[in-house]
């Protein structure tokens, strides 16, 4: 299996990627394509041990888009860009999945425009698997789509549901819709709709609303809501995660009894900081592609890229886009 | 100054209710009116200090409002509950201020349209102090308005500055406005619309939009958002405290040696434990009525009402609500 990488997503720069790419190339059954500026890549692998070597091939693509860039210039201006350039390689058949640490919504508009959209699925959400009390839990929409309607959130239950099977193992998951109260009636119109319509016609396991304090805790498998709504309560997570894990350690740092005891507690908080960190999780799937596409975060290191590319090789493992299509069907 | 209580607001009966009244009766210079059941209030404060007793008086009110009822119940049918009584008494002026860990939606309806909101504000917030990184910030509106426009966005700005510089004694507070990215142009409608709007006519230290991941990390002292998002985000903020609590609490409860860690840590995780509890916080104040309208947590005990009858006292002791009405001449 081919996995194209866009070199030039990510704020570490390339030798992140590339580097990430090696670890990858070393522990899975892969090839990877790196797709970016070609005499920066072949001097960054020209150091690279052979049997890593000789699984990675350089696809040149000289422009790369600016994280603030708007969306759709990877449509228009920007389809010479790395990430463009990777994703065209997925849609021609070239190769099988991309990963790329850029401009989220560029990602989304290229994935939806050059890989495409698989048929009858209104839009492709952006997901995120993160760590709750009793595990993982998946969190989409978180920032795809602003504004979304009943029928999206009913699919993208679908397909939350079929990645935490399919990818993460996990029998009949538990759906939530995240709302402002547990009760049918509760929330904004379009949540109020979709619990409707979720009771109704969900092909999977609806819970029904959960609340914010609820899916940190475990209570389900999957939650589902829009993009806006998901962005601030993916962010409002890592940050109250980040904040907390920094109190945490200086209250070890205060003085030299507390260091002693951070030493009595280690393999716990390690475990621990283990479980918190991003990087552990991979990247985003956009799901509701015809092929895997993985937003890796901005700010990957090189480890963070190689659990990217590890997502999008369970991904591709699976036959989940050949159930979404046959979801679709029924 | 005189604190009606709503004596049947709250999880844990009206035990905790009447023991907070108590503990904030010794501390703090005023008088209280708890309003409930004349049977059951008189026989909890026979046992009461001779001191506090003669400071608390009991207004009776036979009925109360269940935690799921309809909000409008409130004006029609529940006239006469224990958290209606309470609200009127402060209408009529025979209390100052108002404290019930009752129904939010029934409390936000009342303290509307009983005590009333002050004159040209479209519409009252509730909000509420959360630890971050450098001390506390408020987010405003976490559940009064589901549906909001770009003019209450505006105010509610205005409300969270005030009480951050008139409670909690914070010099121009940095007023954000929660998005999903910094640039102006993020979002959805109604925030790309408030953005701009704030941008214009702020009379208060508007820095622009903030993400999720920032108020946590203490970048603003307010952050504004429409309630349903800030209900999302406020929940997630205490889920993701308690989950990562619970787990660093099962850490230390790991071996001998783990429990002798806590031991030498003991000091800075009180501290720690002491800034991320709600219960320090007082209650959340709805904001923009003619008289301080406190939402106590729904499972307080006795210290959380205690607190939250502080902050009635506080708020009272400023010049806030007619700060407001000078603004909204403006």
């Amino acid at each position: 299996m081919k996995i194209a990488i866009d070199a030039h997503g990510g704020d570490n720069g390339a030798k992140a990627v590339v580097d990430g790419a090696v670890l990858a190339c070393m522990e899975y059954d892969c090839e990877i394509i790196l797709v970016g500026e070609l005499a920066e890549l072949t001097k960054l692998l020209s150091t690279v041990p052979e049997n890593a070597r000789k699984k990675i091939t350089i696809t040149d693509a000289r422009n790369s888009l600016d994280m603030h860039a708007e969306s759709k210039v990877i449509l228009k201006g920007k389809r010479d860009s790395s990430m463009a350039v990777a994703l065209t390689l997925v849609a021609e058949g070239a190769a099988d999945a991309c990963v790329s640490g850029g401009n989220t919504g560029a990602l989304v508009m290229g994935g939806t425009f050059i890989v495409k959209r698989i048929p009858g699925l209104s839009r492709a959400a952006l997901a995120t698997v993160m760590p709750s009390q009793t595990g993982a839990c998946m969190l989409l929409d978180v920032g795809a789509n602003s504004d979304c309607k009943p029928e999206m959130l009913l699919q993208f239950g679908m397909l939350g549901s079929l990645y935490m099977e399919k990818v993460m193992k996990i029998d009949s998951p538990k759906v939530g819709l995240l709302n402002i109260g547990t009760e049918e009636h509760k929330g904004i119109e379009l949540y109020v709709e979709s619990n409707k319509l979720m009771r109704e016609k969900a092909t999977y396991n609806f819970i029904g609303n959960i609340e914010g304090r609820d899916f940190p805790m475990g209570v389900c498998d999957v939650v589902v809501c829009d993009g806006f709504t998901g962005n601030i309560a993916l962010k409002v997570f890592e940050g109250v995660g980040l904040s907390l894990y920094q109190q945490i350690k200086g209250v070890f740092l205060t003085n030299i009894l507390t260091k002693f005891a951070a030493l009595l507690c280690k393999k716990g908080l390690k475990a621990f900081k283990k479980k918190m960190d991003y990087k552990e999780y991979g990247g985003a799937p956009l799901l509701g592609l015809c092929a895997p596409v993985i937003k890796a975060h901005g700010n990957s290191d090189s480890i963070a890229f190689k659990n990217a590319i590890r997502q999008a090789i369970f991904f591709l493992n699976t036959d989940m886009i050949s159930e979404i299509k046959k979801n679709l069907e029924v």
